[in-house]
C-alpha cells in the first residue's frame, strides 16, 4: 500500500525545511493539566498494559463527557473502548462489521483511512460528494448510493478536509437513509471540540433510533493538542462496541497507560475549559483565510477542524497534487491536494487543504512565503 | 471475536482482588532514565505525530542495538518500523503478506495473536508441536508441515508460554525450510533479553541466507519494563518492512510520541545494563520453580521470558481452562491455562503458565494462596 499523502508530505517538509500546513496537528501545547496527569502516571509507576478496552478511569471520563455534552447514555463499561488512536478505532470497526464485497458510504472528500482499509478488507467505497463553496449533502445522492450491499455510512462531521459541520436537518436524512435500509454508522467526530462561531456539532448518535446503530469515533489528540498520543476511542451500543474491542485487541491490544491517564484528566476538565478550546483556532483560522484571499484564492469558509481548503487554480495550478509534491522545495511550505481525499479528482483538481493550527508568526511567514508563487 | 484469556485473566484478577499471575507484566520499574526520558519529552512539548514509521532517533537506536548486538545490518531508513506494540508489529506484518487460503506455520504452542490474525485474514495457521519437558524442535515435523499453499513461518524466541530458547541448530533447520521452500519467517523475538543463566539468544536473522526473507519483532515494553507504553518494532530488508508499515499506517498510524523517547534512550543505555537486566529476573523464576515444586506439581524449566509452566495434575485437575477460570475466585491467585496457545488442548489439559515477574513478596503470597488447593 502507498505511503499515505500525511507521511508524505510530512517527509518533504522535513527535508525541505518547509512550514508545515499539511498534516494536521498544532505547534501549540495543551492544557497543562493533561500532560501533567500522564507525568504523574509515569512517575506513579503506572506504566504496565492497561485493559485491552482502557483503563476505568478514562473509559468512565468518555462515559460522562457524552452524557454532559450530548445527552447520550453511553456505558463506561460495555458502551466504550478505548484505542490507539481514533485510526485505530476506524480500522477496527471497518474490519470488525464488513466483509469482503460489502459496500460502506462515505461523504466525499473523505478521510483516505476510509477507502484504504475498504480495499483492505475487499469491500467498496462509494464516494457521495458534498461541494464548495458551502458543501451541503444532496440527500437524493445518498439515497441513490444505497445498494443490496451496503453495510456502513462513514460520517465526519465536523468534515476534514472542508470545515463543513453538517446542520441536524442533513444528519436527519442520512437517519433515515441509515434507518430504511438497517445499515450502520460509522460517525468520525474527532473534532467535536474545534468548531468555531456559533455553529453547534450534533453527533448523529442523538437523533432518535439512531444511537443503537452508530459508532462514534473521538479522539484524545485532537481535542487536548497531543495528537501523538495516539489515544482514541468509540462509544455506542454494547454490540457494536463488542466489535470493534473484538478486532482492536489483535492491532494494538492496547493503548499507552499513562497517556490513557492524561486524557482521562481532560475529559474531566471543567466545561468551560472544553468550549474555548477553539476560540484560539478560530482567529487563526481568520488569519490564514485573510492571508490566502489576499494572494487572491478563492478560500472556502471553514467552520472547524484545523483545516481551511482553498482554489489556487489563480496561482495558474492545474494539478494540486504535483503543486503540493513541488511547494516544499519551491517556497518551503507544505500543504495537501484535497483531491487524495476523493475517489476521482474532477472538478477538485485546484484545490489546497492548509492547515491554520499553527502559531501566528508561522502562519504569517507561511503566507509571506506563498507570496513568492 | 472472542476476548483475548489475558483480558479475560486480568479481568477476573481485578474482580476477585487476586495475584495476577496471568497476563506478563512486571511489577517493579525498569531503568530510571527510560521515564525520564519520555518525562522529558513531554515537557519539551514533543506530544505531536510521530512519522508513521518512527522517530528518527528510536529507528537508529534499534539499528543499532541490532547491530551491536547480532551484528545485523538494519537500515535505520527503511529497515525499521516502529509500531504501536508488538502486536501490531505481528498483525501489521500478517496482514501485509498473507492472502486468503495462505498457510502459516507456527511452533506450537503459539501467542494466540497469531492464530487470530491469521483467522482474521482468512488464513489457516499450521502448527508444529514443541514438547515439555525440554520443548526441541522435530524438525521432520516442521518440514512435513509444509504445503504448496505454506506462505509463512512465525517463530518466537525466546519462547512464550514454554520459556524455551531456540538453539541454533534448531533454528538452522527452520532456516533450511524456510530457505528450501522459500518461506517468509516472522520473527517474534519480545523476550530477547529475558534469557536466564548462559542461555543465549539468537536471532534467525542472522543465519545464513535468512536476513532477507526474516521480519525480526522487538517490544520497548518488554525489555524496558514498560508493558503499557505499547512500543514494538519490525525490522528487516526494506521490501518486508515496506510491507508492514503500509499496512500499520492504517492500523494506528503511529506510536505514542514521546513514550518512542524514552524507548530509544532505553536502547542507547550501555550493553552491559541490557545485559544484567534479566539477572533479577532468573532469581524470581527459581523462587517461583522451587515454590510450585514444593507444591507438588512438575516445573518444565524456564530458560527465558516472564513465564514458568507446570503440570498441576497432581491437584487433581484435569482442565487448565476450568481451573484458571476459577482459580481467582478460590484462592486469589490468576494464571493461563497453556492450552490456549494449542490448537488442540490434547497433550497440555493439565498445563498452566505462572507469571514469575513479581515482587519477591507477591510471589511469596501467591505460592501461600495455591497451598491453599
Ligand atoms: C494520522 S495523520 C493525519 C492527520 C489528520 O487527521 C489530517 O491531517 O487530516
Ligand atoms: C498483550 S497482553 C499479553 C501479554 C503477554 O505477552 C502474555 O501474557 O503472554
Amino acid at each position: 500500500m502507498a505511503e499515505t499523502i500525511f507521511s508524505e508530505m510530512s517527509r518533504l517538509a522535513a527535508e525541505n525545511d518547509a512550514i508545515n500546513l499539511g498534516q494536521g496537528f498544532p505547534d501549540t501545547p495543551g492544557p497543562r493539566e493533561v500532560v501533567d496527569a500522564a507525568v504523574a502516571a509515569m512517575h506513579k509507576g503506572w506504566n504496565q498494559y492497561p485493559p485491552a478496552v482502557g483503563i476505568p478511569s478514562l473509559r468512565h471520563a468518555i462515559a460522562d463527557h457524552q452524557r454532559r455534552w450530548y445527552g447520550l447514555d453511553v456505558a463506561a463499561d460495555g458502551g466504550v473502548v478505548v484505542c490507539s488512536g481514533a485510526s485505530e478505532a476506524l480500522s477496527s470497526a471497518m474490519t470488525g462489521l464488513l466483509s469482503p464485497g460489502d459496500e460502506v458510504i462515505a461523504l466525499e472528500p473523505y478521510y483516505d483511512l476510509y477507502g484504504a482499509t475498504a480495499a483492505l478488507l475487499g469491500a467498496t467505497l462509494v464516494p457521495v460528494r458534498i461541494h464548495a463553496p458551502d458543501y451541503a449533502l444532496d440527500a437524493d445522492a445518498l439515497r441513490a448510493a444505497v445498494t443490496e450491499r451496503t453495510k456502513m455510512i462513514v460520517l465526519n462531521t465536523p468534515h476534514n478536509p472542508t470545515g463543513a459541520v453538517l446542520s441536524r436537518a442533513e444528519l436527519q436524512s442520512i437517519a433515515d437513509v441509515a434507518v430504511e435500509h438497517d445499515l450502520v454508522v460509522l460517525s468520525d467526530e474527532v473534532y467535536e471540540h474545534l468548531v468555531f462561531d456559533d455553529n453547534v456539532h450534533v453527533p448523529i448518535a442523538t437523533l432518535p433510533g439512531m444511537f443503537e446503530r452508530t459508532i462514534t469515533v473521538g479522539s484524545g489528540g485532537k481535542t487536548f493538542s497531543v495528537t501523538g498520543w495516539k489515544i482514541g476511542w468509540a462509544t455506542g451500543p454494547a454490540d457494536l462496541v463488542a466489535k470493534v474491542l473484538g478486532v482492536k485487541q489483535w492491532f494494538s491490544f492496547a493503548a499507552g497507560t499513562p497517556l490513557q491517564h492524561g486524557i482521562a484528566t481532560g475529559l474531566e476538565l471543567p466545561d468551560d475549559r472544553l468550549a474555548h478550546l477553539a476560540d484560539d483556532l478560530a482567529r487563526k483560522r481568520d488569519l490564514l483565510t485573510d492571508g490566502l484571499r489576499e494572494l487572491g484564492l478563492e478560500v472556502f469558509h471553514s467552520k472547524a477542524t484545523y483545516f481551511v481548503t482553498a482554489d489556487v487554480a489563480p496561482l495558474g495550478v492545474t494539478d494540486s497534487l504535483e503543486f503540493c509534491r513541488s511547494l516544499p522545495e519551491r517556497v518551503g511550505v507544505a500543504a495537501v491536494p484535497n483531491q487524495v481525499f476523493h475517489a476521482s479528482p474532477v472538478g477538485v483538481e485546484t484545490q489546497v487543504r492548509f492547515a491554520c493550527c499553527k502559531r501566528d508568526e508561522i502562519l504569517a511567514d507561511a503566507l509571506l512565503r506563498l507570496r513568492k508563487l
